[in-house]
């Protein structure tokens, strides 16, 4: 059945309801449900809180109740039919009565998928892939880990203009604004895994770890992963300090790496860490995600942002799919994937 | 006097004729000219249009007539009470029996002081300093040279995210998008001097023309300037060819050239060449504008867009008070003046 004029503006509001788990429901994804009833009025609303937590479709259908009846059910995801630690959103939507189920993006994973099959097997009408885009941008993470089988890597780098991180005599505090560096909090409440090299852990001894502006630690923080096959990082580094989790790793590629953190449950990597290692994952085509922080400053010498990248031509630079671009506290934040390499437009 | 409400919509008027004049005006300043009656209406709008031909006031008041009697005359630039290669603008103003006069910013020149003392003295209503920023920017270049006595320097540099401006194999066509290098052509029009230093003559072999985008060389060109103390410019050198001025200067230091160029009557430089030159010049303060652009790309290798700057530590870094981030054909375009040295907010 095609989509209803109103199908996107539901949607639109779940991938909002969704946004509200960022940070708390790894590793399962972020999802939003809105329930409406016959006659189009809301009557439920809800998002998936945390892992091992009620799924969305359940916290909606709870707050909707009898009203759910005969209702539409407007999801990010395709609703699962397996039994985790909870129970399959089919039965939820099915005992609820539900008649029309619409979602964004298609369960990617294998063991959960058939939700759409079973719901239409059981007279349900569904439509798949509205505002689909949308929907997959805030699950970006959870779904390059579901389709990969790796962890989804952002590149945050702050540089100058000229593209230095730290100027000759290796001092960088601070390269980007105060607005920058609380943004960098806010990407790393978002992530499982922190990863640096131990060159950078070396030069700049780095805490790594989720703080509010006025330095107080959040209660949950990702893992501090250090890439160090040579045994170089000292006890005393800040980084191997007991305020969060650390994983020491000896892995000899960043393939090998990422293979290791996806074994652990980890399924999203925030890179942080030095040129040499940004280099080496871009390199492998191993970034997703590129965040870039640049500051209207120039150096002239120093620590450059990026070490070699594999690319000795102009014609096979990484080129990055901008879809942001904003002035943050006086840096410019540039966002996008790399993509194939070319030349522009 | 004060300023009367309609008086910044007026001189913002004339600020918008003066731009017409950008590319011709050199060594004169560009000026707008808006007189308008006792009653309120615009009755003579003009601009100067190139060195050697009539200016701003006296193009508005011969479109204006015998309706300018009694009116006001607002101009971009303090009038000129000398006499150049055309009346004093002064005399003009009076013939025609202008009783006020709104003017943005104060003529900087010994020589051509003066204008709205005579005026005063005459009787007019003078008041100076109205818009007197938005004014100062449409003639940054002019009034730099007319204040410190040497051109008005604009470095224009076109590089990777990662501050590269060619890739390892010294390739660098093209880093930036074709919308981009079209307003560099742009710029180009609008300076009376380009300069590059032999390294990148000899790495690129540029042209350093301006031309539309099909390639078409302009009527007008500026002079390109090379520094080439060490004789290194081959004669085969593009720059040297009959399509445009060129002058080899073989100055020891930046204040040097640019005290050459100033003798010679340039105004404005477009500095478009090389890593160690912008350097220096960044080094010596004597740079007054940054034009970035900015790819979303990345290198990892390569020639770096600035060299040593005379940089040591991160609170020396040359920041730039940034009046303009924009997005050009894909690339971010960020404009700014170096300001004092020390760290962002």
């Amino acid at each position: 059945m095609p989509p209803l004029p109103a199908d996107e503006r539901f949607v639109r509001q779940a991938v909002g309801l969704a946004r509200h788990g960022f940070g708390t429901t790894s590793p399962n994804p972020v999802v939003g449900c809105v329930v409406v009833a016959a006659d189009g009025t809301v009557v439920g609303q809800g998002w998936h809180e945390r892992a091992g937590g009620p799924h969305a479709e359940v916290n909606a259908l709870a707050r909707a109740g009898e009203r759910a009846a005969g209702g539409t059910a407007y999801v990010t995801l395709e609703p699962c039919n397996h039994r985790g630690r909870t129970g399959p959103c089919v039965d939820a939507l099915l005992a609820a009565g539900i008649r029309r189920v619409v979602y964004a993006v298609a369960d990617p994973g294998a063991v959960q998928g058939g939700g759409a099959g079973r719901l239409r097997a059981a007279g349900v009408e569904v439509v798949g892939g509205v505002l689909a885009d949308e929907a997959e941008r805030v699950n970006e993470a959870w779904l390059t880990s579901a389709r990969r089988g790796r962890p989804h890597v952002l590149w945050k780098f702050a540089a100058t203009l000229d593209g230095r991180s730290a100027a000759a005599d290796g001092t960088s505090r601070w390269i980007s604004s105060a607005a920058s560096r609380a943004q960098v909090h806010d990407l790393r409440r978002r992530v499982d895994a922190i990863v640096a090299g131990s060159g950078t852990v070396l030069a700049d001894d780095p805490h790594l770890t989720a703080r509010s502006p006025e330095g107080v630690l959040d209660e949950r923080q990702p893992l501090r992963v250090v890439l160090d096959r040579r045994g170089r990082v000292p006890a005393t580094a800040r980084i191997l300090d007991d305020v969060a989790p650390t994983h020491v790793s000896t892995a000899a590629t960043p393939a090998d790496l990422l293979r290791e953190l996806h074994s652990r449950g980890v399924v999203s990597v925030l890179l942080e860490g030095g040129p040499t290692l940004a280099g080496a994952f871009l390199a492998a085509g191993l970034v997703d995600r590129v965040v870039a922080y640049v500051a209207p400053a120039l150096l002239g010498e120093g620590r450059a942002a990026l070490g070699a990248a594999g690319v000795a031509t102009i014609a096979d630079a990484v080129r990055l799919d901008v879809d942001e671009v904003e002035v943050v506290g006086g840096d410019v934040r540039l966002c996008g994937r790399p993509v194939g390499r070319g030349g522009p437009g």
